[in-house]
């Protein structure tokens, strides 16, 4: 039997923010990649990354960067992610694993499909991690531990990949499940993509000049407001369809509101409220 | 000079909940008043008040519990306190002092002006302290340490209650701000009625089926959604215009977000989302 200290010989992560550089910190505290090469956009954010240790490389140049990885972890916002995919398709060695942390996976697993060799082993996943913080410098090692990673393999799906990929996140301490990519983004436009916009949109209804007279309530309704727009906005034409449609269910919902107050119905009233306070405390059940 | 060991010798607090019994708990700890008198429609209330010592003696009877009290609180959910207000106006003894709790002002302060004989001294009060937790179980001393206290004086307020009032608050660890009764409703429907409603629009628009898939994001975003649907039903309809308009200006907000990605705008989604990102943080500076 030989013996593999680590997972992966080389691993290469695109694009090392908040998820790429906690990626980076947690696989070097697991001793999962003997070597780790990170590669940004920007100069700043990979010499912090270095700095921190989270990789043991920085490469501007992508070309450079994946030639002889085994795996490569697409870490960028979801619209670079397309555009990466597209630009290293064809430069990759055989066997190569690649996996992404897009929180969109509907238009990422399909460029990957179209775009990869099929000696290249792709499957998409969707860290459930992160905060309103952003960039590597807010990047820890154990910010995947108990956090949720969807995988979204399909019939395409390279079962080795799958495994190994799994593997992977199970041993950076994430609670693993299986979604259909298409499915995913219908299930996260409305538990993540619409809350998110929510808080968007109440900051942007709040007249500045009452602001300082908020509580925690508003406090915390609205801190994932502080998230990256451009994350965000990113996110909104990645799933543009699903997006659109949780927006409308969220405008239906408060004309429903808005009705029973104009009508002065306290019976629809009470009855909308505490539906909705039922199903938020089974929340805090189904989660423990 | 007359030593009084206490600033009150026989407090009333009407209708024992949440606020109500954190009140007596903090009353007793900082030995402000000598004895507590609790009235509450919910026997099991009342005696459980008794037991955690947030009271001294229960009474179900309005008249008896309020005979010769120098301080009166109206805890109850604004609904009830508007009938309390009617129910003790000429049983009170001359110059007893009348504060609230109520999250909403205007037909509070506008029922007790209008009620209270010229010999009883009323001042309205809106601790802005509590979680979506309710009832005198969750009750604490320290519920209003840090909180805010508005205070809603009128021209009609008599001076010495409004500094009585503001001492107690003081003495409780509450940081005071006197604000114009009607005003206050406005402000309160934008910082503290509108994310609250909010909350539990959203917890309607989402499926069922997808509920157990949400994170910390929708947890945070959501976690008011768990407060007494009764209470907010009663805020609802006593600040009714002002929720109504906040209402509105949640929808307009929510159309301009989904006008912007309709349009595939990325310039206008991204200042949108950046304004609300910039507008948020500001939130966690103006509040230290």
């Amino acid at each position: 039997m030989v013996f593999r200290r680590h997972l992966f010989r080389k691993v290469v992560i695109l694009g090392t923010g908040l998820i790429g550089g906690s990626v980076g910190l947690a696989l070097k505290k697991n001793e999962l990649a003997a070597k780790i090469v990170g590669t940004s956009r920007h100069e700043a954010s990979l010499k912090t990354a270095l700095t921190m240790k989270a990789i043991d490389e920085a490469e501007m140049d992508l070309h450079k960067a994946i030639a002889g990885a085994d795996l490569v972890i697409l870490a960028a916002p979801a619209k670079v992610i397309l555009e990466n995919i597209k630009d290293i398709a064809r430069h990759l060695r055989r066997d190569c694993i690649v996996t992404d942390v897009g929180s969109t996976k509907g238009l990422i697993v399909a460029a990957a499909e179209k775009h990869f060799p099929p000696h290249v082993l792709f499957v998409g996943s969707h860290p459930m991690a992160g905060s309103e913080k952003s960039g590597v410098a807010n990047a820890s090692a154990d910010l995947l531990k108990g956090a949720s990673v969807i995988m979204t393999p399909t019939a395409k799906t390279n079962k080795l990949a799958k495994d190994k990929v799994k593997h992977l996140w199970t041993k950076l301490g994430a609670d693993v499940k299986v979604m259909d990519p298409d499915k995913h983004d219908e299930v996260m436009a409305f538990v993540s993509h619409l809350p998110h916009l929510t808080a968007f949109a109440l900051m942007r209804a709040i007249p500045d000049e009452v602001l300082g007279f908020g509580s925690t309530g508003l406090k915390d309704t609205t801190r994932i407001a502080a998230s990256s727009s451009k994350m965000w906005g990113d996110i909104c034409f990645s799933n543009y369809r699903n997006v659109l449609k949780s927006i409308d269910e969220m405008a239906k919902s408060l004309a429903e509101l808005r009705r029973a107050i104009v009508d002065k119905d306290e019976a629809t009233l009470t009855q909308y409220l505490n539906q909705a306070k039922v199903k938020r405390e089974s929340l805090d059940k189904k989660q423990g």
